[in-house]
């Protein structure tokens, strides 16, 4: 398995364990001598004084993990809590669409774990992705609690990316500094997903970390503001998952503390929105069976709203998606999906449509300058960008998405994915 | 090629003929022998003082022939035409995204056939369908015009359903028979699509004509009460096209009138929907790569917009149509798409999912009722019946859909269908 890069962060410890939630599985490089199992729980602790935000998804099945998280977060930040906080965290099962009994099971593993942690488990958020609609065995996640417990260091990020897993293909974390104050700030982050991809206010699963001290209501802004760009910007089927959740911590380890009046907020800000856009993508690049990475930009609409619906109309389209697996640079099908995204007195003979730098259809109609040979050449490429001019406002707006491909149909195929 | 059984109707003959817009292609059945072509041209004749009534894509982007048949569409009911008119279908080019050279090969078309048939051209309406964005060749058709003239005939509608395919793997056409006064009253219809299916207040390719009297407001009201639970109700990819269309002639030769007063209107109006409905399933039957015909009820919802939303929500679900495909019982798929359909204060609790008569999903988890066993018997079968129940109102819709298999990848991923 690859090892990831990823800067530790003071205040931020992770232990991982395999429960035995997920089947025990071969390990691909060890195939022939050793039967590993994958990792499927993941424990991430939090130093006292932590400030935590959260975003959750808006899936009105959301998930019994989901919930409780959700009331213990608005406790934590009602409380001024000083204490540590854990976020424990399950693959292989989601805990979703699993009523009372769901409910009781996710109560049940953050008592397990706080008591070896010694703590409340209002101060334990369970997190589950997986199959919907099984119960989770819990008694798996309490078997493993000491385990976790004892293997917590700051250097786990990278084997909690693994753990966290369930048809991604690759594990993802990144991280960026920046210097404030002359001291170097440390942001890292993690996530999972492949499909199930169309997060609304939230996300698949991600989590965020800094030793910079920041208060509640910022914390939350930046968050808020980084997913808008980010997370709430990819779609690879748009299925929204029951169990979406994006998490951002501020440690308060490091002497920094920051606050929008500080004069490097931007450049911190800057920095995490482009944690958040690498960690946002590299789910799409890891899209389920996908083999292109499609950027989406929409410019020249009249308000966010519009852009969007342009935007995912495309991104969303099975007959764009097949195309573009195809390498086919058959255009029509993106000008019959803008067409029926359903803008309100769109002239199409203003619309452009770009693949890359080429401009492939205006006024209605093939475009003078675009040529079978040329756009062939940028339909070969992994990376494609469409852009798609509407000519009516001065809004703009950037979607991410990935192919249909025979893969796709595949992996979600098989039985109980 | 299955010859199809449908009855003719007075007042209404087919021609039909091979221009060269499709490629040549061989016949399956004479492969080794013969080069035959699909025909890529058919004519519809409508005798004088037929009333007609059509509806047409709503897709921004409506292609060159679209706009001209809507504009001598209205032209026509104005004028109280009593003069013959022209139906003139091409397949293998939709002649859309083709700007106004394609708008002027359209009205060519038109003018060739009027020539041959001694009319005006205002009288010809043109449709297409097939790839977009490539430019209609008109010469072909300029061409084939006095062919199609000559093969006119009441026993055309058949290989009519045969020239108007493109992927479909089989031509569409029934019919129905309704005693009214003590006379036979004909329906018949064909139709034709298979992918880019989501009609928005119009349909795919669609053609139905009656021997009755029928005035035009009534033939509309007909048309659009018909079109809304049928046409309207099915999905195949969520891709609404650019040249979706469905007609309606009441050519008046039967020496019935009918009215909405009329005794018998009802039966006829009955006769006439269950025609649609089996025109319009015809088409998820023969969805691209479609192994499964599935309906989704949505009951007990507060409107017929939200039913709607869940419905289709569902029923475009990448991921709910992949475990169709897979025969797999992955309900929490359904249970997902539900939540994130966007219903405002949705009750989970309350919501109830079926699977044919078996309960497999309430209060918000597993049903008692529900055997993996006898789920896995269901999803067995060819046609399936995803009832869900929302608790919360008396509104019930229905809508049609297929599952997303790897043929419906490879169809799409062709090089330019």
């Amino acid at each position: 398995m690859e090892q990831l890069s990823i800067l530790p962060v003071a205040g931020v410890q992770w232990g991982v364990s395999y429960a035995g939630i997920k089947a025990s599985v071969v390990d691909a490089d060890n195939a022939s001598t050793n039967q590993i199992p994958k990792n499927d729980l993941a424990l991430m602790a939090l130093a006292a004084g932590t400030v935590l935000s959260g975003v959750f998804t808006r899936n009105a099945f959301s998930a019994a993990p989901v919930k409780i998280a959700r009331n213990r977060m608005q406790a934590i930040a009602d409380s001024s809590n000083q204490k540590p906080i854990y976020l424990l965290i399950n693959s292989g099962n989601a805990n979703a669409g699993t009523g009372a009994a769901g409910y009781a099971a996710a109560e049940e593993s953050c008592q397990s774990l706080a008591k070896v942690a010694g703590c409340d488990a209002a101060q334990v958020l369970p997190f589950s992705t997986g199959v919907i609609g099984q119960l989770l065995p819990v008694a798996c996640i309490n078997s493993a609690a000491p385990t976790i417990w004892s293997q917590l260091s700051e250097d786990g990020w990278s084997q909690a990316a693994s753990a966290i897993m369930t048809t991604d293909t690759v594990p993802k974390g990144f991280s960026r500094t920046v210097m404030v104050d002359g001291t170097v700030v440390t942001l890292s982050g993690i996530c999972k997903g492949a499909g199930m991809i169309r997060p609304d206010m939230a996300t698949m699963l991600a989590y965020v970390a800094t030793d910079a001290a920041i208060a509640q209501a910022d914390l939350d802004k930046l968050l808020q503001d980084a997913v808008q760009c980010s997370f709430n910007r990819i779609t690879v089927d748009g299925d929204t998952s029951t169990n979406d959740a994006c998490m951002l911590a501020a440690t308060a380890i490091s002497p920094v503390a920051l606050s929008p009046s500080h004069k490097d907020w931007p450049a911190f800000q800057a920095a995490l929105t482009d944690l958040f856009i690498e960690l946002s993508t590299s789910i799409i690049r890891d899209a389920e069976g996908a083999t292109k990475f499609i950027t989406i930009n929409v410019n020249q609409g009249r308000d966010i709203e519009e852009c969007l619906q342009v935007a995912y109309t495309v991104a969303e389209s099975p007959l764009v998606k097949t195309a573009f697996f195809a390498s086919d640079a058959n255009w029509g099908r993106i000008l019959a999906a803008v067409g029926r995204s359903g803008l309100v007195n769109l002239d199409v003979e203003l619309v452009e449509i770009y693949l890359d730098d080429l401009l492939i259809c205006e006024q209605g109609g093939t475009a003078q300058s675009y040529t079978e040979d040329a756009a062939m050449k940028i339909m070969a490429q992994t990376d494609i960008t469409i852009t798609i001019n509407l000519q009516r406002g001065d809004i703009h707006q950037r979607v991410w998405t990935s192919d249909l491909s025979l893969d796709y149909v595949r992996i979600n195929a098989d039985y109980r994915t």
